[in-house]
């Protein structure tokens, strides 16, 4: 077996890290029968190597100048899990694959930003560049996207990627708890980081999203500014009304072709509570892939955590153990064109609105003709009045309009004398 | 690209094979820039050449003798659509792999009863052997078990392996109508065949479930009998009497290790409303891996039709293409031991009883009677009298008990004098 080692180094050694390289030694011998190659963590690099850790590494492991790794004949994989698309990062995953050695990572903002140039990269030195545990860890996307669902067209992939926001809302929901009260809790239970605000903002859904449409359309990484919308602002009052309408919020990331243009975007939504994306409750992802000939194939796990990010790291090492070098993107970079951006004015749903006013007479009066001035007619309107404060709210419905209608009203209505703030706006997406 | 051409033969050309052929020809070119080799059909064989079908073959590829395919030194991978575990089908695939041909098929029969044979002469040859059209067609479940979820130690895998009798309970809950009346529809829809008794007695969903637990746990396929129920004798009223209690009844295939041994098993099941499985409906398939350490994993998709099964061969046939050399089940077949079969007997669940009887005095002692008899204690229990037939219906539902136990319980109850006819017993599934 020892001529079939295959050496390996990893560079970062937080949770992740050492979940990683457990699992990896407990399924050493199964990972060797399956793929002819037996798997050897020979260095392993971090930034504070005193770090009290639940499981003893050997002296003759630890690396301190990581930089030299991507130089020594004797490592033929790194597994980078810093983090980040700049810096430590991109410089170890750059010089890795130019120095030929295959590399497996986590790091999705990396991957979205720099994917392009790394895939070439590899494609260019022959090696591979694996990264499923950047995308949804416990959902085996990157690789179905690639091989199980090859023969489609895909048309359309959307889904829930932040397993952080999607249990916040469906606590808020499910508890009747206000936004902070959830925030604080998910993060003494480790659903959230400390410093959760990529996962609220939308931009770490965002970046994973850069990374599903560039593989299931097979173009190059957009990078337009797409729209990004995060759930700071979702009130329980909006999940609450929602509800009693039949539909539940969550956020969603949405990737689509619309006349050969890309829409790529990444909003909270009102969708039907009798769908099945409404279902997928908790730290949950869900991405449904839609296309031809299979129609919509939906996969469902955990999205992150050491034990799902695990998983996905340990798939990635052994496609390289067993000597399948494939692009990176699932065609050779040469031919992942780029693709213009769908203008997002043009884009079509209905929406939902809160608007909160002055309880007044002519208000409503007021208030619709902003609509009809827009050409956005009103589906289902609920004014509920809260006489004490002389205040009401007016929830509103619509039909189907452009984006650009919407943005138009919401001037308008911001504008209006009776509208005491920035009125809620929530488009509805049928899924 | 002509020395990169590879030639394919098809056997088998129903339904199945012509939407297969007509998806492979407009997706050749997205193919050979996948894979780098150009699929070309260059034969197709099938029982009448001369039924009339949708697309135009050109004369030439039509060949009589099918069989004289496994010698033609320029043919390279044979897909079988004959089906069924024997005959034609069973010697085109022996000899295919005997002369080094690689082989993809969508029979799920062939590979549950020969799989493991099969597989060896794959590997002895170094050829493929790729059935992901088996199992649940629109759902990529065969290659991600061996590949994006190859870290994972799988305990338990389970789900609905077949669409039609999904279809059948679901419509039968949601339109209120009867078994024959669903059934009928499903038969007019195309969702059932015309001799649908496969797939009602359970016994397709146990073809699938062996290949999937040989997958899931790396063993040879078990020859075992293993539990088979269908859904012929699900009754509206069971439907009814389970939604009223806050459950759906389901056809599930279950398969799991206890104790190193293995259980595998198909039959309907109370699970709860609330549960995840529940929500598939209609003729959509979904399987659950749970393993260590991804957690629970969900695919979902449709599980048959042309569509989906089309895009389940031709990821089979570009894993072929790109020259991944595999193990048929993820791992040498002289490592797939045999595994010894858990005692069915032996197994805990509740379940859900619906006993038909005399209305008379002293029914109800008389009958809870057989209950405490063979330890069996009651969770909840209903008794709908129909005064106008003299008779009644009681409906249980049970706390844990052995299987053994409950099979006792039935023979006792069958025997009482009050007990108008064998009664009905479902198991409740914990999923």
């Amino acid at each position: 077996m020892e001529q079939n080692k295959i050496n390996i180094a990893i560079v970062g050694f937080g949770n992740i890290g050492s979940y990683f390289y457990k699992i990896l030694e407990k399924n050493k011998k199964a990972i060797s029968i399956k793929t002819g190659k037996l798997p050897f963590v020979k260095y392993i690099s971090a930034k504070n190597i005193n770090k009290k850790r639940r499981i003893k590494i050997p002296k003759s492991k630890w690396i301190k100048n990581y930089r030299s790794l991507v130089y020594m004949e004797d490592i033929d994989i790194i597994v980078e899990l810093i983090g980040g698309p700049e810096g430590a990062a991109k410089k170890l995953v750059f010089s890795a694959l130019k120095n030929k050695k295959h590399v497996v990572t986590a790091n999705k903002a990396l991957i979205a930003k720099y994917g392009d140039q790394l895939a070439s990269l590899a494609e260019k030195n022959n090696v591979n560049l694996e990264y499923e545990a950047s995308v949804a860890g416990g959902v085996p996307i990157v690789r179905s996207i690639k091989e199980g669902l090859i023969a489609n067209k895909i048309n359309k992939i959307y889904g829930i990627l932040n397993g952080t926001t999607n249990y916040i809302l469906s606590s808020m929901e499910k508890k009747n708890r206000s936004f902070v009260e959830v925030l604080d809790k998910a993060k003494k239970l480790g659903f959230a980081e400390t410093n959760p605000i990529s996962d609220l903002n939308g931009s770490d859904s965002a970046a994973k999203l850069r990374i599903l449409s560039s593989l299931a359309f097979n173009k190059a990484i957009s990078k337009n500014k797409i729209l990004t919308e995060g759930i700071q602002n979702i009130n329980l009052t909006d999940i609450l009304y929602a509800k009693s309408l039949g539909y539940k919020i969550k956020l969603l990331s949405i990737s689509e072709i619309i006349k050969n243009k890309l829409m790529e975007r990444v909003h909270p939504c009102l969708i039907l509570n009798s769908s099945y994306i409404a279902k997928i409750d908790g730290v949950l992802n869900a991405v449904v892939v839609d296309g031809l000939p299979i129609g919509k194939s939906v996969l469902q796990g955990e999205g992150a955590g050491p034990g799902p990010t695990s998983s996905a790291l340990i798939s990635d090492l052994c496609s390289i153990l067993k000597g399948d070098i494939n692009f990176p993107f699932g065609v050779s970079s040469s031919l992942r064109k780029k693709i213009s951006k769908f203008d997002i004015l043009k884009h079509l749903c209905s929406s939902y609105l809160r608007i909160e006013v002055k309880d007044q007479s002519g208000v409503l009066s007021s208030i619709t003709k902003i609509f009809a001035k827009n050409k956005i007619s009103i589906k289902n309107l609920i004014q509920k009045p809260n006489k004490k404060n002389k205040k009401a709210s007016i929830i509103i419905i619509t039909h189907e309009n452009k984006e650009k209608n919407f943005k138009n009203l919401l001037s308008g209505l911001i504008k209006n004398k009776f509208v005491l703030k920035k009125p809620t706006f929530i488009r509805i997406e049928k899924v």
